[in-house]
């Protein structure tokens, strides 16, 4: 059995080995440059690890696993302009240290050279993996186009926001798993079991995400919080307090989120404040152990020996026990 | 045998009938505005009518023809933010009449898309039809990035202008023919002949397009010319004239390049006039004519019968004779 630490091993080594074309530098050049900062690799090791509870083999998941890593860097790159961001893990984004058409057609040959890594899957499965990778992929844009819709919108609720995340988030992860699985040659049941999986532990992820930018330590989470509160970012916390908050309370979070000029920390208290005395996080809290206690279910599910989904186990508990 | 009004209206047909979800709108309801307005559709009815060169079943390359119309419309969609273009077929582009965001991000959405109706071709030729796609896809994209590399580029030849013609244009149209011809399952010596007929005939569409909008009747062709003057776009023409003048000509040509206030009328009147002393009508062509025969001679080759390639080449000599 692989262990993450030795498939994140083999994807980064392969993702070193793309080769792409030296000419026009413009189109190929922020290709590498995204590749030449480092990334969890998150989702083509789910893809690696699921193919190898049902094979020694692994090597039949690589491609697809790589399609995975590129189509989601796609992804982050194309949102970057559309949400205008500067940094990217901590470097410029790509809109940013070029420009904007830069980005946009660097972004299309990603996509495009996501979907050459997985047409070069073998024949018996080529039709299975392109028809889960087109609808997922379709589904992240659906939630990318959600999440940029709710900004302008008054009325999301907390179940549209786990609508959105689901889309945006969770569906790739569930498909890293189920496309590793498909290469495993695993069965029907089995593979969307792990499509299941991924997509309450997607869902969880996301959500201690939003969870952790409020209550995170800064020195073990690594970036400072309060971010979502101070962007009047619709997540599941500040959905579920504009629910659950009446009278004074209602008036003052309101009276924040209308606010055009504020002292941030001052904003991020009041708002935290809040969310303490309606208990947000713990609600967020149980909502997370409810999703992982469904992911785990399913998992144990999976047809194959106990011993083999340890791995995988113990990574999806690693995800969600990043520090506070 | 389908002639090439057969095909334009299986295609329309087909493209009206494409199913995307309705939900959210500002995803979807942009590729609908796209396929709501008329085109011409040469690309997908090659696809056909090479097909129906090998066999009289055409249907298995609908598929395939219908993702090459979506990659097209995708191109022209994400093309028109970077150049920042008002209208595409007398009608609002998206990003105009949506904006920057919904035009990258429904763009995106149609490429998947693409790749959505080109996955659902028969297993036994969907690898060599995803491989000849994914290459041509880049190719376009690499087309269009020296497009724009061009414009702030001081030393462009004619050559360099043929080759980003070659990979903006012509590879999509050679495409179109080999996929058509693998769908018919036509050997490989003839699907190769047939692209690159498709090269020959696709650089000389790009020229003769070239010329129009210096030489066309405006009453025939449809939409005034110069603009290429206007714009100082370097195409085959303008690189050939800044070769071919030397002195005083030289000096009027670079004088009305680098204008910055002028007359659109009088800047169109003069460069026409230096093109034509220096008979760069005539060079361009000749090119084409060259181009023509090449295309012509390729598709002798072909190994069908003469009669079954009639209407392929009927449709090429018309292509070519768009009314100056």
């Amino acid at each position: 059995m692989y262990t993450f630490k030795e498939c994140q091993d083999i994807i980064e080594k392969r993702l070193m080995e793309i080769k792409l074309p030296a000419e026009p530098a413009s189109l190929y050049d922020p290709i590498h440059y995204v590749f030449g900062s480092e990334g969890k690799r998150i989702r083509p090791c789910l893809t690696l690890m699921a193919c190898n509870l049902f094979t020694d083999s692994i090597e039949v998941s690589i491609n697809p696993a790589l399609a995975i890593e590129l189509f989601h860097n796609f992804t982050l790159l194309h949102d970057d302009i559309m949400d205008n961001s500067e940094l990217r893990r901590g470097r410029l984004t790509v809109h940013k240290k070029w420009n904007n058409n830069v980005a946009i057609l660097s972004g299309d040959a990603m996509l495009i050279k996501a979907y050459d890594y997985l047409s070069q899957s073998p024949g018996s499965v080529l039709a299975d993996l392109l028809s889960v990778f087109n609808q997922t992929a379709l589904q992240v844009c659906e939630g990318q186009q959600y999440d940029m819709d709710f900004e302008s919108e008054m009325e999301v609720t907390a179940a549209d926001y786990l609508k959105m995340i689901e889309l945006k988030t969770s569906v790739l992860i569930a498909a890293s798993l189920k496309i590793g699985a498909i290469c495993g040659k695993a069965g029907k049941m089995d593979s969307d079991l792990l499509y299941q999986f991924g997509r309450n532990l997607g869902i969880a992820f996301q959500l201690q995400d939003d969870l952790l930018d409020v209550y995170a330590d800064p020195n073990v989470f690594g970036k400072s919080g309060g971010g979502d509160i101070v962007a009047n970012k619709k997540t599941f916390l500040l959905m579920n307090a504009l629910t659950l908050a009446s009278g004074k309370t209602l008036a003052i979070l309101t009276d924040w989120l209308g606010k055009k000029d504020f002292n941030k920390d001052e904003k991020i208290r009041a708002v935290t404040d809040i969310y303490n005395s309606l208990k947000i996080n713990e609600i967020t809290e149980s909502k997370i152990v409810e999703l992982f206690s469904k992911a785990r279910l399913l998992l144990d599910k999976v047809s194959v020996e106990k011993e083999r989904k340890k791995i995988l186990e113990q990574f999806a508990l690693q995800l969600m026990k990043r520090e506070k």
